[in-house]
């Protein structure tokens, strides 16, 4: 089913999602009792779920049920929420707030943060691991696929940088760098679970999605650094102006806010033209890119 | 190729891991280059291998070519190092030594530490997933039990139940039941992975297998605290003492060193009545049980 507008579309995703997570983690009355609150904390408490709603997204554009995508775009999940609860660590980033609430350290403690990223990062693999309606190829494949995109030398790798780079002079090419691994690499797996999903998909067809992935995922990593200027703390639900008080080089300390907003146009003009081939069935794709370039959290 | 002895055999089985290991691990020419080291660092740097010793020996008895159990090892042995990384950070056991040298988060930082545990974890599920001289539907199955047994019902779990018990009155149930979690659920993983080679084995040997398996799983842990006690720092290559300094549980503390002993030696030989039937082929799971029970590190 897809609706008519964006809108709609989400808030259908979005319950396929909260009931396809909700499922697949351990209930709190299941010992460890804290380990397993704290992870469905961190999973349930919101989000924008833009990852697995590209996920179901793709699917869409490639007429594949939503049904068999719940557990893909639940993995998908499980690793962003693994890699926020981590990268707020006091050790990390040492971050308060997340999605609006204390962040799974704050709300619990530092032990159980560690341990419920980790059990969250095995949830994900997992979930794919079971994806029974799925042909155990096609649950291998979207196991390697989400693994490169989340190690070394994808999320965890980019995370790995951004350290390094702190306070650190960078340049457009290396801000670049970072964020294609870690934020880039993760949206970019989102719509790969998409296309992976159907072995028998045409090469240009897979290649044009794995653009539109490219194109927004730097897109929107440079309109989270834009927001994190104009924002404000309550409607982004963490730290506003943060990046500068962590002396992070940002796209707008870069380029400049006008620039760095332009780039987010360029860009998400690019993710469209990638798919403009795609009859009706790619409307949400076209929807998210339309919606998150103009987005205010 | 079978040697004649354990000592032959742990020497040929640690070339091959080693070897394998060391192609799986990304180089350190390789950005980033302190998280690879890190990486590096954790896996490549001695320990017993005892898990990845377990699979290669099922297979041994199972009559598998060691060759196919060589991902399944290294996955094994990258989940072990991932999860040592992590309980040695200082929200969690806080210790400074490991396998005779600084712990992870000594020799880099915290927050390297607590990313190379991370991309550890993903590497395992990677090199199950990309190990092509297994069928798609034995990489899944592997993939899933690892995934079980590390998991927050698993190994994670176990951890923080002993989280949670520090500090606080245990009776023999409860500590077992924290050790079949934290210690011997990937010990039987070890096992399981090369059960799971051999998809035509005999339900009765598989059966005998796992419950040789759980019982060395919780002979090793016992051992473990009894060598807390009676071991010297410079053997056991950790802080020895350390369970008394952190107020923790143990068999020795609960039932008394002579009573803890004999629990090692009943389990193990329970281990070994299980796989009697077992021609020669299991020699080496045989004379890894009698190592184990006999270890002083």
């Amino acid at each position: 089913m897809i609706a008519n507008n964006l809108e709609a579309y989400r808030t259908h995703c979005q319950a396929r999602l909260e009931s396809a997570l909700d499922d697949l983690l351990p209930r709190v009355n299941v010992q460890p009792v804290r380990l397993h609150e704290a992870m469905r904390y961190s999973v349930l408490g919101g989000g924008k779920r833009i990852r697995p709603l590209l996920t179901y997204a793709t699917g869409a554009a490639l007429d594949i049920p939503a049904a068999r995508l719940d557990r893909p775009a639940c993995a998908i999940e499980f690793i962003h929420a693994y890699s926020l609860i981590h990268d707020d660590l006091p050790a990390m980033d040492d971050d308060d707030l997340r999605r609006g609430r204390p962040t799974c350290h704050r709300a619990f403690d530092e032990a159980t943060a560690i341990l419920a990223g980790d059990a969250l990062q095995t949830l994900a693999f997992q979930a794919l691991a079971e994806a029974g309606d799925l042909d155990p190829r096609i649950r291998v494949a979207m196991i390697e696929q989400l693994a490169r995109a989340s190690g070394s030398r994808g999320m965890v790798g980019g995370q790995a940088l951004d350290l390094e780079a702190e306070g650190k002079q960078l340049n457009v090419t290396m801000l670049e760098h970072i964020h294609i691994h870690k934020t880039g690499a993760l949206i970019r797996a989102a719509v790969q679970m998409g296309i992976l999903a159907d072995p028998a998909i045409n090469p240009d067809h897979a290649e044009r999605l794995d653009r539109y992935a490219k194109c927004l995922g730097l897109a929107f990593q440079i309109q989270d650094d834009v927001l994190d200027v104009e924002g404000e703390t309550a409607a982004i639900g963490k730290t506003a102006g943060r990046d500068q008080v962590l002396d992070k080089a940002t796209y707008p300390s870069l380029v400049g806010l006008a620039a760095a907003k332009e780039m987010v146009s360029d860009l998400t003009a690019q993710a469209l033209t990638a798919i403009a081939i795609f009859p009706a069935g790619a409307e949400p794709l076209r929807w998210i890119a339309g919606a998150l370039e103009g987005r205010k959290s």
